[in-house]
């Protein structure tokens, strides 16, 4: 997808709202495990009771690769689905991939052919030649981890090098790989406060934005300090939305924590 | 599987090959193509031709994400082969995952419990919380990123804060996250001169060390900077020995291959 054809979306849809689709095989509500496969089942309920509120999925791999080979299943179907939805949404691979060239271009084909979605996030460590080769696909995104939204995002992220910490010289050096048009960043909600240095360094890059709802982000600073002109902002959240309730109601309690967000997304997008 | 019997395998083989399963479908001989499942036959063939000189066996996960479905089923099947052979042997999953605590938690299911390796590689950018629920399981190992053999190793792993660089503070730091019973760390061969520092920071650690071979690392001086009381090494070698020939008598050429390392590593450990 396009960056202008994300944008049109969510300029259709009021909304910036990403769905995180954390299906985890417990956690679902006890009555689907009757079906033949009820993480599938579970994704495709909550994928028809979000859609009109969404623009993006983003299924975490962990949660599939944790079944092993019927993980697989679930979440290939789950793609194929969002696929042959009328409705078109930008559909995220959390994976945080990353390796030597060689290997990072087989995730590469992993991801945006076998898989067939839209962006994949990939952890930069490595440096650039684990990134490069994931820019080589027209209309693919890499999203980038640059500031994380759990604890442990202190222990690197901040280390001082310079005048600069750790995430600000990731952003720096890596907005040279790619450009706003194929790659976007991690920055998590807890840490909305440093959105503003943030959109001083990437100015029009796209954001993906986790740790709103469950993690305990707040919208409004998110939008606050790291909407741009083309509102260049995904908010993610998964628990709150996707766990709404744990029972039979589960799709429509989901259906309504997202449309409280995206009106609250509408309101903050004037 | 413990220190102990890991050092006791490495004595009593002469040997800290690890032979990386980097087994892409397009350069695997022509003639498996024939077969079922030719990644799986591959391997098999590779193993059986490999184990009296490995200690250790590192799929990386690229080369069966790539093929989907097919390629996780390769996957299980070569895990599940390695775990019947009588010969034990120390097994790797190097995917170098890491994510917030709850989704890293799920990898480590993943890993440990589903496929049952023995170790995973895990990239260190998202802090403590991304890597300690892979040290809840006993007998199972974390192979942190340190210093890694590719080219964009120097883009973020060489910043220098106060007196030491980024790959060192990510030794310092998370050194204390585990033991040396539970945790190692992957350090590139072409940066072997950087062992003797790495060394004064973790000096009874093992260390996997990629990049000997196709990578251009030498083996001589990974033992010189890198060995210590208990050997603390695991050298890996991938397209070396598993694409020593392209022709049916891969697994022969493969053999003489890990056979000639084997004897190059029973010297230095002298």
């Amino acid at each position: 997808m396009t960056r202008q054809e994300l944008v049109s979306i969510i300029r259709k849809k009021k909304s910036f709202l990403c769905v995180g689709l954390d299906s985890e095989i417990n956690k679902i509500p006890p009555h689907l495990l009757r079906e033949e496969d009820p993480v599938f089942e579970f994704n495709k309920q909550i994928i028809d009771a979000t859609i009109d509120y969404a623009v993006a999925y983003k299924p975490n791999l962990a949660f599939y690769e944790s079944s092993g080979l019927k993980g697989w299943i679930s979440l290939e179907k789950t793609i194929s689905y969002l696929h042959m939805k009328k409705d078109r949404v930008f559909l995220i691979a959390d994976a945080k991939r990353g390796d030597i060239g060689n290997t990072s271009q087989q995730y590469a084909k992993a991801f945006y052919e076998i898989l067939d979605v839209d962006a994949i996030t990939v952890a930069p460590y490595m440096g650039s030649d684990s990134v490069q080769p994931f820019l080589t696909y027209p209309e693919k995104w890499v999203i980038l981890l640059a500031l994380t939204s759990n604890k442990g995002a202190s222990d690197f992220q901040y280390i001082k090098s310079g005048d600069s910490f750790l995430f600000e010289q990731v952003l720096q050096t890596s907005s040279r790989w790619g450009t706003k048009d194929n790659m976007m960043y991690v920055v998590g909600a807890t840490q909305a406060q440093q959105l503003e240095t943030i959109r001083k360094i990437v100015p029009d890059h796209f954001l993906l934005v986790p740790g709103v709802g469950a993690q305990g982000g707040s919208l409004q600073e998110v939008a606050r300090y790291g909407m741009n002109k083309e509102v260049g902002l995904l908010v993610n959240a998964s628990r709150s939305i996707i766990f709404a309730s744990s029972k039979e109601d589960f799709a429509e309690k989901a259906r309504e924590e997202a449309s409280r967000m995206q009106k609250e997304m509408e309101i903050l997008m004037h």
